[in-house]
């Protein structure tokens, strides 16, 4: 079973990175382009094979490795 | 009109960030953890209002500057 986690700043966090990102692109001359923000995506291939217990074993991995909870946001998807 | 970038190393190359966060997972006492690639999310905020021509322009975009082609695959959703 696969796990797809997206880890996002949360929203007021200032993004130094989306921010380079977006001047790159008008250096390019995209215009048009109000925000970037950048962010993880983390896949994971997990021998669970019930998709309510691989998203609670996922969700503490979240809690206690792969997100920082005070500055970052998560959502996880199991396909 | 918001689209989201996925990109992921392409299958067959080295990826020792997404290995990092296997062993470390696998130290937190996380069994089952068969394999973790990590890739990186890029969320834009666009202008253009018609689907098709946003896609177009992240797709240009994309190969110009925001994925590494000959390493990286990448995926475009417009939200």
């Amino acid at each position: 079973m696969k796990a797809r986690v997206h880890i996002m700043l949360k929203n007021g966090v200032l993004d130094p990175q989306g921010d380079a990102v977006r001047h790159a692109l008008g250096a390019l001359g995209f215009d048009g382009v109000d925000g970037v923000r950048q962010g993880k995506v983390i896949e994971l291939d997990l021998a669970e094979t019930d998709a309510a217990k691989a998203e609670a074993n996922v969700k503490d991995m979240c809690e206690k490795l792969l997100a920082n909870t005070v500055i970052e946001s998560y959502t996880i998807e199991i396909v």
